[in-house]
């Protein structure tokens, strides 16, 4: 029984413009500490799965950096997807890789920027997982203990049915849920019994290969297409030919919320999805005003801003709630429930001219 | 009958910070156009006042910037106060360094840091003014017509007697009044007979010496003292030792708010006195959501902000009635209806160890 970590990587970051472009996404910056995301995701997982059995999924222009992020890591272990199409193909593709080479396979799927603090706790939860997902075709959801009622989420309603198994608690899924209003929030840290989704996963690859078949049938076809030529020098040639007429969907809403052998276990382990600049509250120091700063600011009667200037003294005057970020040749000032539109951003650069700026 | 122009330079600028610092006032930024204010002052006046009959007051640590920025003008046109002591002093001085040389000098006073748009208009008025203040021993402040109900500016009640010369029409003034609150200021607006104070004045040297015996007693007392040394090579050891102990106050509250003899000119050259980040909403261009912006922003549903980023572009996102100044070593972020609070900024910078930036 062997614990494999695949490592998603894909993510564009968009929501971190100014700081994240389209070659220096979010799992290249080092928006927490002083390690780029990725880093610190590969270092905390290491203990538990060496550098021989990780995998990082990414796109194509991101691997020559990420790999240059892991030199530790064999090259063939960076999958470059030709194309993003959402987690549902790249845990597909890494499922049918690791299945191809260790049939007894066991996964842990691992967005590649999320923050971790209490790791020593979440290796401990990994290990035993690690065999129940051995020893079941269970497919295991790492469920967040919520500590506020927090909108920005996916929730895991949990049932009343539960697995003990070597100390371990998993329980049934009832449903998985779409990030809630603030009141529907508020009742499920009231009712308890409602988990962050935190995107991480654990199971056999045959398991996972086994949902994929029954539940995304598109995505299991192209996989056999793609298999002999898994694991060979011929893999990224053929993946440019399959990967296009993938279906850009979830593996959350692809498989985990039609599976009926689904659990979930319940962590508290300092998890913060860093998705955007607003997260950051919750992330860096925060001073008696609430601001949360990365760099240094003057703040005269400011409050609750996220700002991120680690070049230059930021003065901030009578402002309430806003993110600002500098960079070298784009700032970015914005309120913090706007914080969605960043995205919109994009689009708009793009119109203005300042492609250079993506 | 020689007209002089005096132009008051002693202006710390420090609601322009981060972009005007302990050595660069504002007088000395190009905030409105391409020229340093100072220069637009200087060019403005020149074909009434030719650089010979130009007089420059200011800092001691301004003179050597200024006489760069008005190379022109003989060096010792440029008067340097040993220490800033309000408008009241500085006047005085002018008077007396011009009548000893002229005693039918008539002055104009000038801050050297306002804009007036209508240059034409302005000098026409000038010389129709000069005239009037030769013939006269009145002093002639020049006041604006409103344009909107403002609330940033003194102001000045004309009285009803009217005296005309030449075609210029001069009023009795009533009294000077402070910056009114928005209800006073729509009402003045309303009445037609209030005018901004726009800190412009005319005279014969010999009329607003006068007026100083009578209402400033002690800064008369104290240029008799420097009189011997006045437009000699002692002036400035002579300034150094009379300069601590001159009253701070100023010329409005000194003289024009006391004296009997005080006419207000009306006049309507597009004036602003660019006192703060927040009136450049008046000066600069404006997108279709009221931003004013100097160098390139991308607003996403921005509205009613005042941008300088000359060096980088600024995206702005659903912030509303927002100061954004990015300059190379510090950046503002301030609500426009705090800017008053930027002055205070200065002591927030001492008391954090941030000299540098002041």
């Amino acid at each position: 029984m062997n614990l494999y970590s695949v490592i998603m990587a894909g993510g564009s970051g968009v929501r971190f413009w100014p700081q994240s472009r389209r070659h220096r996404p979010k799992q290249l910056l080092n928006i927490v500490g002083e390690k780029t995301m990725i880093r610190a995701t590969v270092d905390r997982i290491a203990p538990v799965t060496p550098f021989d059995r990780m995998m990082v999924v990414t796109g194509t222009h991101h691997a020559e950096n990420i790999l240059k992020q892991i030199p530790e890591i064999p090259e063939s272990s960076i999958v470059a997807e030709p194309v993003s199409r959402n987690t549902a193909p790249c845990v597909a593709l890494a499922a049918y890789k690791l299945d191809k080479n260790d049939p007894d396979a066991v996964m842990v799927v691992l967005p590649a920027d999320h923050l971790i603090t209490k790791e020593d706790e979440f290796r401990s939860v990994l290990e035993a997982a690690t065999k129940l997902a051995f020893d079941t075709e269970d497919l295991l959801a790492f469920g967040i203990v919520p500590d506020r009622a927090e909108t920005g989420y996916g929730y895991i309603h949990v049932g009343a049915k539960i697995t003990e198994f070597n100390g371990l608690k998993a329980h049934r899924v009832e449903r998985f849920v779409e990030k809630p209003d603030i009141k529907t929030a508020q009742s499920y840290l009231k009712l308890g019994n409602y988990l962050w989704n935190s995107g991480m996963f654990i199971w056999k690859a045959s398991s996972i290969i086994k949902a994929i078949e029954r539940y995304l049938p598109v995505v299991a076809k192209a996989m056999e297409k793609l298999y002999p030529a898994l694991n060979t020098p011929d893999e990224a040639k053929a993946l440019k030919l399959v990967y296009e007429e993938l279906p850009d969907i979830s593996i959350d809403y692809g498989v985990m919320e039609r599976a009926d052998n689904v659990l979930v276990i319940p962590i508290d382990v300092g998890w913060n999805d860093v998705g955007s600049w607003t997260s950051l509250q919750d992330v860096w120091n925060t001073d008696e005003e609430g601001n949360a700063v990365k760099g240094k600011i003057l703040s005269l009667n400011a409050k609750g801003c996220v700002v991120s200037s680690p070049q230059k003294l930021t003065a901030l005057v009578g402002v309430e709630d806003i993110i600002v970020v500098d960079t070298p040749d784009a700032i970015l000032v914005c309120r913090k429930d706007r914080a969605q539109d960043i995205k919109q951003l994009q689009q708009l650069l793009k119109d203005h001219g300042y492609q250079g700026l993506l």
